[in-house]
């Protein structure tokens, strides 16, 4: 059996990730394609309970910097074991809101971390698994932001000083600007126009299989 | 003001920690030293929600081993931070039931994942954060689950095959002998010999600063 793909939606806060998963989830359905969607972090019972506890924290305590990246990539181990790779070998697609790349840019980026650190703990976690395509949604965060407040609350991590995200953003950046697999579309155009180039996105991706 | 120091007890399950613990409190006490109690993976609200996880899972869920791995370096990061280094400001001692060790043995040398994963990891986690003494309770496997049985139930860790345990003491001999921070002491003798060894290596410690 052909292995599936894992595409991944990146991006800001506020930049369209439900958007854009609905419109390659009605992509995906005209071409008969079978998938499955998972969230980061979360996806499985454990990742979803890591989820809570980095965004909430525990009667009152918050995560400190580094334990927020060992519970991602937790997480993210959890998840990839035990749901990517078993749809994978099945000839499923997985459809990913966030992967990989959300640490690179918010822990790494935003909070500092740093790229070695980042690339060592990715090692630890997952090896070498990569998503076969990544759809970055870029974002000015201001704007992201706004959107993101309309929509209500922010969490933990939304409520962060807005030099953050820039500094998340650089990361976003460069490594679309480095990697091939990672297609930046311009997410501060109209809700419409952002679908479409999504789908065309991934339209070129389905051509090249 | 002093910094205060980070004692640990380590070795495998039924050698005995909770006893030797009670016999450094009763030391620290009778010398007047104000001391605080840790035990990993756990000791902060966070870090126990994560010692609940590896053990139990999430609504039938397991950790994978590179989930277990994380989890142990996202507890362990978080009390490190949030209460082991404050207290040691403080110039408070610090009595920890397990600490990075443990993680050497059960994780690198039980589950295999290595030597060099569990250094950066732990790199990752706490930095060069170390112990200023750590007393290993050796002991053959077999007699440690055999006592350990008859304390009650085992959990999923303790339920491993005894091949685990052989390895993990084998990290642990290792290390004890490679570091002249970690004293060794046999804990296949009676409860009150072990007790008083314990006391004894924690005299000399004292006696050097």
């Amino acid at each position: 059996m052909t292995r599936g793909k894992f595409v991944v939606i990146e991006g800001l806060e506020g930049a369209g990730k439900s958007t854009a998963v609905a419109a390659i989830q009605t992509l995906l359905e005209q071409q008969g394609v079978e998938y499955i969607n998972t969230r980061e972090p979360g996806g499985t019972p454990i990742a979803e309970s890591l989820r809570t506890i980095v965004k909430q924290g525990v009667d009152g305590e918050q995560v400190c910097d580094s334990t927020e990246l060992l519970l991602m990539y937790a997480a993210r181990a959890q998840l990839v074991e035990t749901r990517i790779k078993p749809a994978l070998s099945e000839g499923k697609w997985v459809v990913g809101d966030r992967h990989d790349l959300s640490s690179q840019a918010y822990q790494g980026g935003g909070r500092e971390l740093g790229v070695d650190k980042l690339q060592a703990i990715k090692q630890i976690a997952i090896g070498s698994f990569e998503p076969d395509l990544t759809l970055y949604l870029d974002i000015e965060p201001g704007l992201g932001l706004s959107r993101a407040r309309d929509r209500g609350e922010l969490d933990r991590i939304e409520q962060q000083a807005l030099s953050f995200f820039e500094r998340s953003r650089s990361v976003y950046l460069a490594q679309a600007e480095a990697n091939e697999n990672i297609v930046k579309i311009d997410a501060s155009q109209s809700i419409d126009k952002v679908a479409c180039d999504i789908q065309a996105a991934l339209n070129n991706y389905l051509n090249t299989l």
